[in-house]
């Protein structure tokens, strides 16, 4: 298979509350150093995906109000490559946007839709799992979701439930059977001891062409809407075609548009080092720790009676703390967060009491 | 008694440890906002002395290094009133230094020698009680010392035992019989039951003819050394015979070169609310609290199920603090501290930790 035939479309839209106070409105987590490497999570994404994907074929699909912020991470991408939405309309308006324009290009395009700001640690595992399922794409015309092999009863993630038919061109993938959002804990522990259900990554593979006709079989008046734009991706026209399209269009996500309707869905349960970084303790998992259990991303932090602990401050900043355990304490953009790792759920309404109580600038 | 004898001396070369890291080397906590009133310590102390004593009698003892501080915050001071210390001597020299140049100057001169960076929350009695002192101190040519009424066993501070023998000139003052620095609890206990003890407040009231003469007679080399300084106070010359002085002049403090020699010293155990803010513990006590014991200085700070805090951050900083009971939090100098109250005698040591593991900068 040609590697010029594929792409790779980066969701970059999102404002990831559950780091605040590191994301913020203004430059969210996927613009962020999260893991104290000198990148931030697009920029490595961008870097994984380049192992099979040419530079030139990452599309990026972010709010208008990010542009910039793609600009100055990304220099390599052209214009054209960045993909900006007037307003938010969720997944399945920014699935078409990108694989209809890509598909005027390049009707034989492999398309890779993922997350931008997920970890994967294991990047020769995941491009093995691309492209597996790519293959797979192209011959069964399927729509492939990679899964993830879990390992813990998380009530966090989406759940994919696999059939016993497997496809026809590779074992290891299976016709999907259902889809099921963040489950109870009771209903996740019996996800896990049937072996038949893995988590939704967020990461789908098809071609365009099959993706194209999934939209015209189920959601038909969007793929209407896109399909107008024919004439007018890569031109002078699309930014204006793409602001009447997006004010007129159903805000939906391609989990429920497609791909829990389409019964040419397949899965493959995958072991890359996945995490979707969605808290600041599924942050804490994926650092190192040191002999005490703390894990830091700073240069200047001084611990003393402390463990269990996730720090996430600014390099220059000089932090000491004692008797501490089992605390999130982040600085970040003038703001600090001191909260019990495992009472994180509560930052979400922290954000919201701040945006009453003090100031939108601080969220 | 006229008002224009009365002379100040305020004492401001300190560093502060204990309060770092807002309390830094560079700006120690004398000319620090601590307690959030938009003032410094020793803003507030000029104030508070300048009810009894003209502006121009007060006199500001320090070290060379604070010398642009102090002019920028009393802006109102001569450069004449600013003794700048070559180098650290402790408080005898300090002592001599100001009552020899202000002596030259008026012969008949009150002086109150006090801290810069003490806490006073009863001022008008503050007033009354040191009006008192002036008074004794001539009547009876005495050495005076106001004590604290104290309300507990604090091993932190000095202690004063009043004997039975009363000046003449006020039934108020009582002979010191003496001086106990730091005790343990189990004797710091005793001296609270027995009635004759009050904290140290490190405030003294003299006359600067009597406070000569006891330098000339139990510190007679320190004598002859600032007495030689006659025709240099208040001179271009004063500067230079300050720094040949300190460079020959012993390390000792005033109240064991002179005050625990003395047979001529009276105490008063006043009650004017003071403390000397020697910890963050201490500050804690003096601040207002909220309905969970929280005590704060800032103006964005958010606190979810927390009590018994001292937080004291900048006012433009947003703080979200959930889970703490019983923390110091500060965040100055961009320098964080999250430390158990319990624990701040730790304090020290950090900063002991810091100087040798990180840079002198922190400090």
């Amino acid at each position: 298979m040609s590697i010029e035939n594929n792409y790779a479309v980066l969701m970059a839209g999102g404002i990831g509350s559950r780091f605040w106070p590191m994301s913020r409105t203004q430059k969210p987590k996927q613009f962020l150093d999260i893991l104290g490497l000198g990148k931030s999570l697009i920029q490595l994404t961008f870097e994984r995906l380049k192992r099979f994907t040419p530079a030139e074929n990452i599309y990026i699909v972010t709010n208008e109000d990010y542009i910039e912020l793609v600009k100055e991470q990304l220099p390599e991408l052209l214009d054209s490559q960045i993909l900006s939405e007037p307003v938010r309309r969720n997944t399945a308006p920014c699935v078409a946007y990108a694989a209809y324009k890509i598909h005027q290009k390049n009707p034989n395009a492999n398309l890779v839709v993922a997350p931008s700001d997920h970890l994967i640690l294991k990047e020769e595992e995941f491009e093995r799992c691309i492209l597996k399922a790519i293959n797979v794409a192209n011959e069964q015309k399927a729509l492939v979701t990679l899964g993830i092999n879990p390992s813990r009863p998380d009530t966090g993630y989406g759940y994919i439930q696999a059939s016993d038919v497997i496809a026809d061109s590779d074992e290891d993938f299976y016709k999907v059977k259902t889809f099921t959002e963040k489950p109870t804990l009771e209903i996740a522990k019996t996800f896990l001891e049937s072996g038949d259900f893995s988590w939704n990554s967020g990461i789908f593979i098809w071609t365009s062409a099959t993706i194209i006709e999934a939209f015209q079989k189920y959601l038909p008046e969007m793929h209407e809407l896109f399909a107008q734009g024919e004439d007018k991706y890569y031109t002078d026209q699309e930014s204006e075609f793409i602001k009447e399209t997006y004010s007129v269009c159903t805000n939906i996500s391609i989990d429920y548009g497609i791909m829990e309707k389409s019964k040419e869905v397949y899965v493959m349960s995958c072991d890359f080092g996945w995490s979707d970084l969605g808290t600041w303790g599924s942050l804490y998992d994926h650092l190192d720790h040191d002999d005490a259990g703390n894990a830091v991303v700073g240069k200047n932090v001084m611990m003393y009676d402390s463990k269990d602990n996730i720090v996430h401050v600014p390099k220059e900043k000089l932090v000491v703390l004692q008797g501490l355990n089992n605390y999130i304490v982040v600085e970040s953009n003038n703001t600090l967060l001191v909260c019990r790792k495992d009472d994180e759920q509560k930052i979400k309404q922290f954000v919201t009491d701040i945006k009453i109580e003090k100031d939108e600038k601080f969220v």
